[in-house]
């Protein structure tokens, strides 16, 4: 894997000029960069072709190819990220919490980029694109590893990307695209630990367990998302209606919608059968525990592996509960830590539920949905950390980069029996 | 290795209940645990005792033994450090950043405990007290690995903790410690991702290495500091003798102090007699590159392998260079992103050094020593990260913890063919 080596190498090289690379270089690139992928779509869509029939003749099934497949206005999008990106204030040199110490000495903060980061994708092409851009924005060289069905379509928008970024002068080897497909190349890649800094795979279960098994490089994870909305003896129930509603129908094949409703049993008789009803007309598979079942007596019985199951689907498990503290204990132990929500009219369960439940984004009164770096105002996002360490929740440009302390001194020195003051 | 991960489940059921105790409980369980060491100190003295002679039987050197014992005195200062903990400020609960989205969302984020915490140490027991202190006080369970040679100290300091704690209204399970003293126990721990949070290895760096190549969990380590001073054209040069002096003489066994000084070659002839004839009178042993060689003709020459060693000791490696470029790609080599400093009166200098020296923490005109948690104001701290990712530099009760979005609507929901506002 002597290939995968010298990429990294090359990379770890380029990431000290790239740190040093003004905001308004890095723009004139990411506008570049849009350009060159409208310039040359012919090209982007004969790779992508490629890749469709060779998966095709495989037999990969519909959606996959649907996820596979380019088009003019899926190359536009592309464009249209790069160029919002472009537009994003620079998060690096950022210099924070400076505060003087008793001996003189000024000590603060200074935001500055990660370094290196790989990241780990499977058959979304645009991702090399998306990606691409937040990394280098937030000044950080990138190194990507897409899927090996996606191979011609990666390598050719990862080539328009460089030629159009080194031509607005970031440095060489900014990206870095692996274009080994073969697994020993990726556990080769996750043990560079001296040229990399940071591994985001975006992708399945598997992908993700593989590179935290396998890597010695710190890992920012999107794992699932197996979100659940309580309503609470206290909800607004029209309102409660609206929320299950949207967060499970709206779109249910993304991690924030909702996979399992939790109801107070105090207000199950009532809402259970208006909410049943509207979803089930939409299309709505239900399947309830035995006490769902006593007000809803003609569904399925939810079995412990529903409650374990994030269905990306228009699915939705139910369990009635006697109390706040079984829902919250619910959620602890089933959730996948992405987004949870409560509907209450109750001030004090609002609260509690907002400190008690551990996830990156906690909801009262407001639909999972919303857990996204737009909605959240962070301008786009790379993913959805359900880890707790660096970033928790949707990730923007902030999320990649750190803080590193700067200290101006006067010629201070230290005696160190003397404390700190 | 039943054992180990009883004990980490035993420890993620405590984390709820941890997760939601006030400043208030906290607070006194760790005055009681202070007042626990003093009252029981004959016990911890004994088992330490039994540690030493165990030690001494098998011929460890006496730097060792200083390291694993305990005394009087020592134990005060355990007891002392609790306190101190006790009187910083709680983390927990704050609640930063909240911005009112366009629908009327209010998104913001607060600071929640990590939640587990597993700490691996070496022979110092005091360790035992001084972790257990910064993770309860930022609301986290801990789950403790100490040396085996110390296995007799720790465990009894450990019982002692546990009965205070839950005595002033911890969670029972809120301090767990790894009593199986073998490796596959370590082994065993470290895929345990689904109870705990974060491993903090202290120690040397092969325990530092077997905990990155082995571990699920996410990790953040203090690697080693091999910290460079760099004397700049332009540096005020009786401020660089003492700043240099300081950083390397003041407390040579430590991470913080210097091991290579970088000497412009414009202020060589000037600079380097009288700092070296200070530093010998201090009984620093000078190795020097060829051109340092030229001034001070008696130093045996520093190879390769002095750039790459952290001496702990008094040995000083000096460089000649004829650029600032040179010292900065000098120190991206060679070091180890703990602290690296620049002497000069420089303005613009100063500045390039703050922003293109990618380290833990970057010094103008000051003493590396100074690269410390009680130095830089954070109170306490738990270890200085040389990693990038979520933690880096000098690591307080802040860096224990991490943050979730939290949201609070009034019944919105989301349409994703509408754009974030």
């Amino acid at each position: 894997m002597k290939e995968v080596e010298a990429l990294a190498r090359q990379a770890r090289e380029a990431a000290q000029a790239m740190a040093r690379t003004s905001a308004e270089v890095k723009n004139r690139a990411l506008q570049a960069m849009a350009q060159g992928l409208l310039d040359r779509h012919a090209e982007i869509l004969e790779a992508n072709a490629a890749d469709l029939s060779v998966a095709e003749e495989k037999g990969h099934p519909a959606a996959f190819l649907d996820r596979l497949r380019l088009n003019a206005e899926r190359v536009q999008g592309m464009a249209r990220g790069l160029q919002e990106v472009a537009a994003l204030p620079d998060p690096v040199g950022e210099v924070t919490g400076v505060a003087r110490r008793p001996n003189g000495l000024w000590v603060g903060r200074m935001r500055v980029p990660l370094g290196v980061i790989a990241v780990l994708y499977e058959s979304r092409p645009n991702v090399t694109a998306d990606v691409t851009g937040l990394c280098l924005k937030a000044g950080n060289v990138v190194l990507l590893r897409g899927g090996s069905e996606a191979i011609r379509s990666n390598t050719t928008i990862a080539a328009v990307l460089t030629a159009a970024a080194e031509g607005a002068g970031l440095p060489k080897g900014a990206v870095g695209i692996v274009e080994v497909t073969d697994r020993a190349a990726v556990h080769a890649l996750l043990k560079l630990d001296r040229y990399i800094d940071l591994v985001i795979p975006r992708g399945g279960e598997e992908l993700v367990r593989t590179v935290r098994e396998t890597s010695t490089i710190p890992v920012i994870a999107h794992e699932k998302g197996l979100c659940h909305m309580y309503v609470d003896a206290a909800a607004d129930l029209p309102m409660a209606e609206e929320l299950v509603f949207n967060a499970k129908v709206e779109r249910p094949g993304v991690c924030n919608a909702v996979e399992t409703l939790l109801v107070h049993e105090q207000v199950a008789a009532d809402f259970l059968p208006k909410v049943g009803a509207r979803l089930a007309a939409a299309g709505v598979e239900l399947r309830g525990c035995p006490k769902t079942r006593t007000v809803l007596a003609h569904l399925p019985e939810a079995t412990e592996k529903d409650w374990e199951t994030e269905y990306l689907d228009l699915i939705l498990a139910i369990k009635v509960v006697d109390s706040f503290e079984k829902a919250v204990a619910h959620i602890h132990r089933y959730g996948s830590g992405l987004a949870e929500g409560i509907v209450t009219a109750d001030y004090r369960r609002g609260m509690r539920f907002l400190q008690e439940v551990d996830a990156g984004a906690v909801f009262v009164n407001a639909s999972t949905r919303f857990a996204d770096g737009g909605e959240f105002g962070l301008g786009a996002e790379i993913g959805i950390s359900t880890q707790k360490l660096h970033a928790r929740g949707p990730m923007g440009l902030k999320e990649l980069t750190c803080e590193k302390f700067i200290v101006l001194g006067d010629g201070q020195v230290r005696d160190s029996r003397r404390p700190a003051g």
